[in-house]
């Protein structure tokens, strides 16, 4: 029943990449907590490098640097 | 005062619907609760099903089976 | 499969309103979008009126006003 | 250490307001909690108009109104 | 820089578990998008039984079936 | 009728802490947006600092060393 909500910049991250983030996320939910993967709900976020700010900065700004 | 958040995913939600889920949600919490309608926000996030993932596995995947 | 979180200030809501809120929800999904709710998750936040501003104050001096 | 959501509706926020929003709510951490800028992270989203509603109506019928 | 929100029912997570849930989100980051672990925070939130809804129900009552 | 949601670990936050923390990002939204503070919500989640990781550790230990 867990819900894990994952949130990234939007940086190219595949579909694979995602399926993994999924595959881990459920994982570490039956392992740890022995929790059913069958309603384990991942959502990933993809957020703009503009709409991302770390230490004052956007990270679209960071990437340059 | 309330707050609602609804995650959907992202397959064809028409503007009645989305208009649909504001009014119903926003009842609820009068009904419910008596809460005051005019400062009750719902917001709709629409995510692609590459992004969630339950039982292990991506909706886009599910979604083929 | 939805996801949806409620917010609602701390003030003494009691199981069987949160029930009514769960129920509520879940059917709001049925019915608008014909999800399934046996994947539907509802997850309702109590938060302390001090925690809650709206327009520049804090609940707690709004329930006081 | 803080993470800031900022939910704001789509209608054209700027690279440069979205700058303005991180540095303020940034400062704001640090003036407030005296919290470290380095790993404070703030997240902005913007949210279709059809999508945020508020006293049982869309956004985008208010704008019309 | 990822930011990693994991939600569960409050029923007795201890102190190990939480870390195990951290490590291995964080180390989910690394492995699958190379993230920067020094930068990925994940925030755990223990939620009531009664405040969590899945198929119409509390899990205070599916946990007494 | 922006949303803002601040998250920061449960260390002695004050009331009046939380008050300048809402009175601050509502401010910010009428000087940088524009927004109508009347319906701007501001809402403090104050994270146990088990449940609150950064760089693969708990801040609970960070603040230890």
């Amino acid at each position: 029943m867990p819900y894990i909500n994952i949130k990234v910049t939007d940086e190219g991250v595949t579909p694979d990449q995602k399926l993994a983030l999924i595959k881990g996320a459920t994982q570490l939910m039956v392992d740890v907590l022995d929790k059913n993967p069958a309603t384990t709900i991942v959502v990933i976020d993809e957020v703009n490098t503009d709409n991302w700010g770390i230490g004052y900065d956007q990270v679209t700004s960071l990437r340059k640097k």
